[in-house]
């Protein structure tokens, strides 16, 4: 009696109504990927570690959960858990290459494993939902912007209101520091202008001075980064600048590229905009980087972000394969969305219908409603348990599901079903003969 | 360039094609289960080892994967990965249990981990599919007839071919071999008759001599196992024993009122049968058990087994809880129906159409039409690449998607769709107007 069932901290666990809440979010994002054609991936969540952690910084290194079977001495940390489903994609692409078709679209949404120091709303365990597109040797830019075409889909489907996907290229930030003539690493800039929106001015400035940026470089790059306006008016600005920087002049091109296919694509102009301190941690990233804000909630961060790479799997294979991904942190995402109120308003039940016969008499009548019921598509739940009528309604309203059919003997000694459900705040009761009763709820949509 | 990117032993790892098959056959599952009102749950896949091995026997001991993270030294054995979801359901009822509504349906659908002996279709990683109804204190008859009605909408379904779900009672075969009036340990005897389908009947006799059951007791035993005939026929035979046994007097009602709801529900006679030898190896179960048998495939075994419980979670919290459940090995289940040929017979694409500009003109109306079968519910996979024709070809043959478009400009200048499937042997082509086009896949059941 005295095991602790808690579940472990940063691990989460949902109640039924939230569970159905996250797959029902989890289904729409895995039909809105299937819908642009990715392949389902599911690789084992168990890997060598020598692949893991092939090129993996000090900071997994120190997260990755290790895992053993049997006698510890010869394994210890022969087996990790993976961390990203990234790492997996590259062993994947490199050990299947001749049997893919590339340029290879696969979608993964599985669980990853990162021993995090435990704080509110960090995981250890948690939901990516990643696409990503593999070329060989080459890759169109089309996929660049493709992927937020994607994004503008799936958040106009999930309904959190109005969204902004901020779009830039590594190549137009990183040619500008290059022409910064700072004596510090780009890279090190790089990580300081992504988190430019998080932390102080103050702080900030500090930060570059710590770098050895004198003040005009400090100047110069702020004003660079607070450049707004359209996309097209800050293209524009950009040409403007006349840097004598060819990784510049590629990554405007770059981004002027993407910007026309998006508008193609017919993504509302007011859904995008350029970002050009966009940097994204990730020293991976070599062309188009993503972020996507909530407009009404920008304190939750990006909520699906992304970006090009030059090749994904150089510690595996001599192909280069050079592609673009995006991934959501479905966890994280669930639980700030949680927090704010944006999700459970009301409960969620997986049946759409309840049905209790009213006594054992009346079951044959309750199993024949319930397979008519799922037969035009609906969940039901039939209660068989021989309790008290009283009882059986507190199950009712404790699964809280939007329909409910009662089996039962009227006064003449016949069986009937009278089917109940609330339309706004008035409760419908009615007695139905059972193709009428099926009729009725037909044509509803439940979801 | 040396590291290895063979997946490790024991687990599998699907191509793009048998994924999507694998992925068609979980998600039937999972809407068969969600049908019948089940509740999805997601529990983490590290749980502390003292909750997971609270009631292990020494096999799952030998078997458990552990984990940590960072120094091992304090850590060791304190996590372990989930090996089956039975002992996750049961910590999680222990824990949540004043959120539930009893009788609680719930189903997962999730990997669990065993560090087997590999060998050929043993995985060490494979996906349980669960469902299990957990009552409070008590729990109706019925639910044990209604998870063989699931079983055979789910069989139905999945189109395996014609199947039998064998039926019987742990209180049958317990009172019946108390009975007997043999020494040896009644748990002993139920383990030899569990696997007498799986081994030479020589050995079979030996083993139970070895028991020190005598002759006259092995012989009765075995003609007790052989009882063939309808439910209700055997059922007949069983009173006809006059076994003054009550345990037993118990099981054979438990019986008859299953195979009375189970006939009630609309099961054909010829798919469920009672076979007395069934025993299920694991000790929990107490009343009725369940395996399933494809006819034409004996071989394979039991595809989807389960029965009932007295008490789930005992050793995690005072409440007393009855239960019934089932469970299929998805991952077992699928390679072995791979290596029997009744998978992939054709391969599977989760495009349902490709469609190609042919030149980045033409990307517009590639844009356009892509979109618009999106909205009818289709998968669209565009190939933005600007290769050549041959190549794009080679991209579409790869995939094989059931149909093309592609979006081309004919000889008056003009940008025109044109749409190409199979019909049977024969390859239909036909040049049309974005409208049509989409009417003409709209109609189409693709799956």
């Amino acid at each position: 009696m005295e095991i602790n069932t808690k579940v472990l901290s940063g691990f989460m666990e949902l109640l039924p109504h939230e569970q159905v809440e996250f797959d029902r979010l989890k289904t729409l994002i895995e039909s809105t990927f299937r819908s642009f054609g990715f392949s389902p991936l599911d690789t084992p969540v168990i890997e060598r570690s020598e692949v893991l952690l092939a090129n993996a910084g000090a900071e997994i290194n120190k997260q990755v959960y290790f895992a053993y079977n049997g006698p510890l001495a010869e394994k210890k940390d022969a087996l990790a858990l993976r961390f990203d489903l990234t790492v997996p994609l590259a062993r994947y692409v490199a050990e299947h290459f001749s049997a893919l078709a590339f340029p290879f679209r696969r979608m993964h949404i599985g669980k990853v494993y990162r021993g995090e120091r435990a704080q509110k709303g960090r995981f250890r365990e948690f939901y990516q939902c990643d696409i990503d597109v593999i070329g060989r040797n080459s890759l169109s830019l089309s996929y660049d912007a493709e992927l937020p075409a994607i994004i503008y889909q799936l958040f106009k489907r999930l309904n959190f209101g109005k969204f902004t996907i901020r779009i830039n290229n590594r190549k137009v930030l990183g040619g500008f520091i290059a022409e910064l003539g700072a004596t510090a690493d780009a890279s090190e800039i790089l990580r300081i202008v992504d988190k430019a929106e998080k932390i102080p001015r103050e702080k900030l400035l500090s930060e570059f001075v710590d770098l050895g940026l004198n003040d005009a470089q400090v100047a110069k790059l702020l004003e660079f980064m607070g450049i707004k306006g359209s996309p097209n008016e800050i293209l524009e600005r950009l040409g403007e600048l006349n840097i004598p920087n060819e990784i510049f002049a590629t990554g405007v091109s770059e981004l002027a590229t993407v910007v026309e296919i998006l508008e193609q694509m017919g993504i509302e102009a007011d859904y995008f905009a350029i970002d050009l301190a966009i940097a994204r941690g990730l020293d991976y990233y070599t062309g188009t980087v993503y972020e996507t804000i909530l407009d009404e909630y920008p304190g939750i961060g990006s909520v699906c972000s992304g970006g090009r790479y030059d090749n994904l799997a150089e510690n595996y294979t001599k192909e280069k394969l050079p592609g673009v991904g995006i991934s959501i942190g479905l966890t994280r995402l669930f639980w700030q969305l949680r927090e704010i109120g944006l999700i459970l308003a009301a409960n969620k039940s997986v049946a759409d219908v309840i049905v209790l016969p009213q006594s054992p008499q009346n079951m044959p009548e309750a199993l024949k409603v319930a397979a008519a019921i799922r037969q035009i598509g609906l969940n039901v739940d039939i209660l068989f348990e021989d309790i008290k009528m009283n009882k059986k309604l507190q199950y009712v309203t404790k699964k809280d599901a939007p329909y409910l059919v009662v089996a039962r003997t009227n006064d003449e000694g016949e069986s009937v079903l009278s089917l109940q459900y609330k339309d706004g705040e008035e409760l419908k009761k009615a007695i139905l003969p059972l193709e009428e009763l099926v009729a009725t709820l037909a044509p509803t949509e439940v979801g």
